[in-house]
């Protein structure tokens, strides 16, 4: 089942430079795993901005917040969820 | 290049239902059309409304416009755009 | 699975009084039927606004926007979803 | 009489960790005591937010007050009300 | 039990100039009924605008809803409800 | 002359308890000495929130800033103002 | 008694020229009879907009009241008002 | 040349009192200054909040912004500026 | 002096197609005049929207609100003003 | 390609004043590169905000985020993107 999720970041200015740098390195392994075994299907970077959309594929929405709530930057993070579907005009299988 | 694109469908309530539905129909032959070309990359219906995310791959910011201007729907739509780039955490080659 | 849904009618003024009545009629049923089976769980009213919280519960999204877009009220209807999961602190079984 | 909350936690990056701790463990069982009282009839984990959507129980808006201001996370919330009632489609004696 | 209620009046301005006549008469009759039998508290014109504050007092949120979806100008009227409670400052007995 | 004004506390979290304490309980008795002599003619707690409903009734706008700028809490506050005047529907003499 | 008061006027695109052209006439003259007895103390267009920002000395709330919502184009406005009192700094004798 | 500023003060609660004394006392005398040269027109405090509506008389946006961010609370303020030019009801020739 | 301008249009949808066209026409050779002459110095289309950024070089804030109101498509825009001066950091001669 | 960018700076009082100068020399001199090759093609300040307008000319959406995240006081900005093409109206051949 898919979600469509925003993802904006906002580290506190005064966060130490390391602790943020540990944080960053965490966050990016762990979505590379959510990746590699299909539950995080899409990121994209949003030009100009500390943020990213995303598409996940889970089976429902406990998975979903069990993924996000999981997320290192979590409590630096602002997200808004969106469930998706099928759209009738679509003709890409695996958008669904 | 890639771009986020929601889009959100006002019909007005007294648009006669003739009408209405020859629009949709050229829309959907529209979008499919350009899925087949590869320009409008993904569409997803958005749960409980007469809404859309889409992710157009297009050469530039004047083809999205003439993309988007287009559609048999453009003037009862809400449209908002976000340009995308490859998330450095990303490893699917596609999404770029 | 469940979903929290905000619902909010707003019927043009020159809509004639019996096609209103005749709509909100087939609501009512409508959402009747699904409260039987199960899958419209809770719905309440807001006071002092035509417009109601309910809770849904069905299989996926798709289901969920199968039935919302069913409302004979739907394209006069503004509807927020948000999807829903057993809260760590809940003592009830039923609310999952 | 009933009524919809909505909470969303919003805890200070700086507040050390067994603080933090101490005060979510007295939430819960805060929580799980109205909810044996029947007080606290629903609560909902909001899927990728630290929110919950709620429904309470009380006898008039001065106890509501009082439940909700005696939150041990009351200072850290946002707290938005909705007073409810029965809605005239909902065939469940329960809710109202 | 105490509502505090804004209530915003926006008459579509093609609605016949006798038929808004009628109905604000009928608003007036409905409002000073229940304020002579005390459950329409007060109530208050905001400067500059087609608009009021009002208390209510009622036994519970089903009659606030009655009182209020019974008004006459109700379909062309924008209502804000907040559950209101005596302060622990007010020294005004009738506040409560 | 009458004024409808919304007070909304927001206390740092970081404010030392003794301290908070302390303005609350400038700001209570400055309150209820206001009520006494008159000026600060109504004052509800809105549930659910560290906020009030009140309406004062000063001999102008300079009083009216006198007297919210005065407050123990003021520079914790949000602050909205709506200039009232007797309603055409009311009753009640008092209300004006 | 100073006010700030925001207009913004929006005329109905189906509203006769002609109808038009005669509010907007009636409205000048209205505006400038007040501003000759010296309600009407400031007015200023806003460039860009059909709006302007205006400041009116009446002597209370209830005279503010029975001047805008006397306007010609009131139906067609949304008004803003702000309670205004002299600034401590400010050098100008007039301006309170 | 006219321009509409409204400037809204927010002072951090831990700015000790002594610095806060300070810069608004220059900023008093920056203000009376502007006035005196006829560069600030009119100062209004806003009823109810630190805030007020002010109107300047400059010769071109780049000198409204010299004066502007030269305000010794510039960094604690939020300030919008809206263009005024004379409005065509006007019948006070200082207004423009 | 320049000013930055958001425009956007927002046709009636039951506007005759050939009025619609009409005023189009008129509104391109009005810009390209303004054009022409220096006044409307740029103009970009914002990609997927019915809207455009422009730069206007006038000699004050009236000039600009003669330009702006005159547009033909003025009843049906919605319309930003932003004063801008010349940056500290612009090497470009001409933005200014 | 073009991309219209608001910048919109917010320096954390407390940071010290030496180190806000140095992060805005090194910012002053990043722009002055970018406007040197051509990459940042406009740039005006926004009167009475720390704030201003871009124009941007790079090849695709991934160097418009490299300049952007790469501006030294990317972490104190807001910063909005919307991508730009030339006006059907235009008639200045470098505004595309």
């Amino acid at each position: 089942m898919l979600f469509h999720v925003r993802m904006h970041v906002n580290l506190p200015h005064d966060l130490p430079a390391s602790e943020a740098e540990a944080i960053i390195a965490k966050e990016k392994a762990y979505s590379q795993e959510l990746q590699r075994i299909g539950k995080w299907r899409h990121i994209w970077r949003i030009a100009g901005e500390y943020a990213n959309y995303s598409v996940f594929d889970v089976k429902d929405n406990a998975e979903l917040h069990e993924v996000l709530s999981g997320l290192p930057l979590f409590k630096f993070m602002k997200i808004e969820v969106s469930p998706l579907l099928r759209h009738p005009s679509s003709i890409r299988e695996d958008d669904s």
